[in-house]
């Protein structure tokens, strides 16, 4: 009998490959099978991040999203990627998921790990996320000693948004993407717009830093952050 | 004239030797000094983390931190240590300063951070956080589609603590250490103590995961963290 594979959940950085780890890059190069999320058409983001690596002998499988309008990926996608991939373990192949940022900060291995933990050995390496990614850019430390940091995805609706917002000293909204103009708004009439920082693609090539106000309607990709800090001050030592 | 040096702020991550990233080993190797923290007595736990990669070349600088009840560390180590950073880097010599986790995470770094990125080159690398590597050692995700993340320090007032809490999706508690009784009696009273999840030196050695109830009395270390999520079932997919 053949000994099954492990399910290898790979943090492999936010976006410069640069910040990937030893320990990712390990079982990157040992596994069999290199298993990574891509749009419906073009590249996928987490295979060029790790791209200068592959030497050619990993078997591949692309997870096509399908571009939809619902707030959360299709789940038959994850359905049929955790079958694919349940084949490949019991015949004894190490898979490799390639996860940007952390997989479990927000990320979509969530929903592969969800189905496989409790049937397959499963392990999941951290990653360098696109939270440390964006207070690097910006050269301005996240939190720093009694701050509370709050992590509030643009998703929410806006008066949850500003009320989230209201109570933070430090506060990163996440996805903006779509939201921009909502987000926006609860700053500007918060009177946080002008301290608050925007950044897209941090580490990467396209990486661009705006002030929020230069931000063009319908701008902001999916990969963006905004970082306020509201008590104002703490990066000021 | 000599070209002056740079100080590199690198993020070793968490622990565990295999999770530094490629650009940090990077600098850390072609760096000329290397500055880290160590308690007053004893070893560096960030030197320790990179050991492995040290071939002697380095010249070593020990931040040395003396104990204190103060909350915070005594502002004169870090002005005697940006001095003598500063000379070096002013000779020509490039710096690498050790932070464990991230560096602009609620890390020491932001001290140095401060008093020398005005008048010097200085380069920060994200590292994996502690953040990232307690979800993993747990096996959970920190957060997922709408949560809000708060990050609350232990060191808060107790009335504070509860309400930064109470008004949270997930929660995860840092710099735990001495504050273990303020913050299990929080968790308790609100009802969240059997799904709160303790977990201390994620990813190293000596790493354990106890049952909130489980854990000593004034038996936790600094580093060590804990999980909440309020509404209880975000990982459950």
């Amino acid at each position: 009998m053949t000994a099954r594979g492990t399910l290898y959940g790979l943090g492999i950085g936010p976006g410069d490959p640069e910040l990937i780890t030893l320990k990712a890059l390990k079982y990157l190069t040992t596994a069999d099978v290199l298993a990574y999320p891509a749009p419906e058409e073009g590249e996928s983001l987490a295979r060029s991040i790790v791209a200068e690596h592959l030497d050619g002998h990993h078997q591949e499988l692309v997870v096509r999203m399908p571009m939809t309008a619902a707030r959360f990926p299709a789940q038959e996608v994850y359905d049929w990627a955790a079958t694919e991939i349940g084949e490949h373990l019991d015949a004894g192949r190490h898979v490799a998921v390639l996860c940007e940022g952390d997989p479990f900060f927000y990320g979509s291995f969530m929903y592969l790990f969800g189905r496989m933990s409790e049937t397959h050995n499963v392990e999941v390496v951290p990653g360098v996320s696109s939270l440390m990614a964006c207070a690097t850019t910006l050269g301005a430390p996240l939190a720093a000693r009694n701050d509370v940091l709050s992590v509030v995805p643009a998703t929410l609706e806006e008066t949850e948004l500003r009320a989230r917002i209201t109570d933070s000293d430090a506060v990163a909204v996440i996805k903006v993407g779509r939201h921009l103009e909502k987000v926006r708004g609860v700053l500007s009439e918060l009177g946080l717009a002008d301290r608050a920082r925007y950044v897209e693609h941090a580490t990467m090539s396209n990486q661009r830093i705006l002030p929020l106000a230069a931000v063009p309607e319908h701008g902001a990709p999916y990969f963006s952050m905004i970082l306020v800090h509201g008590r104002g001050n703490a990066w000021h030592v």
